[in-house]
């Protein structure tokens, strides 16, 4: 997954261990797995060459993905179309309660 | 690596299945490899669940640094302070020619 941070969610992932992003749609941290209960585990927090982006390696509860698929980047092209190329390992009805 | 791409940058990167990205500092498309000669090859080009990011799997000759090293992902805390954590496999000098 792709997602943003801020300085707030750098500290407070540092700090808890469990990675927190910058919600910019919310304007608010968003604890990953603070509605769907797929929590990320913190086990490295890496940075880039110039320092503008960073990569999280993390122990996944269950799956990454409001879609219900264990990696957000789960779409190729096959026989010149976009195609799912992962299955959905939960139902995200029963993630999110809707 | 991280780096950006727009409409075009995708599609000379799907034509010629060497990565492309789209350079926001020049404002021109950025064939990888151009001035280093460590060129990607593209293996599959992954779309995410929102549509917005893509995921390369490359076949990256060399390294993809421009710090010579094969990951911009090369830094991580510690002992409190952000180190490298792995080392230079090429020389930016010899890559460059500067």
């Amino acid at each position: 997954m792709l997602a943003w941070m801020n300085r707030d969610a750098v500290a407070e992932t540092l700090a808890t261990g469990r990675v927190t992003y910058w919600s910019r749609s919310r304007g608010a941290l968003w604890r990953k797995g603070e509605s769907s209960g797929q929590v990320q585990r913190l086990v490295e927090l890496r940075l880039d060459c110039d320092g503008d982006a960073l990569l999280a390696l993390v122990d996944q509860h269950g799956v990454a993905c409001h879609t219900g698929r264990r990696s957000c980047f789960s779409w190729a092209l096959r026989d010149g179309a976009m195609a799912a190329i992962a299955p959905p390992e939960a139902d995200p009805k029963a993630l999110y309660g809707t």
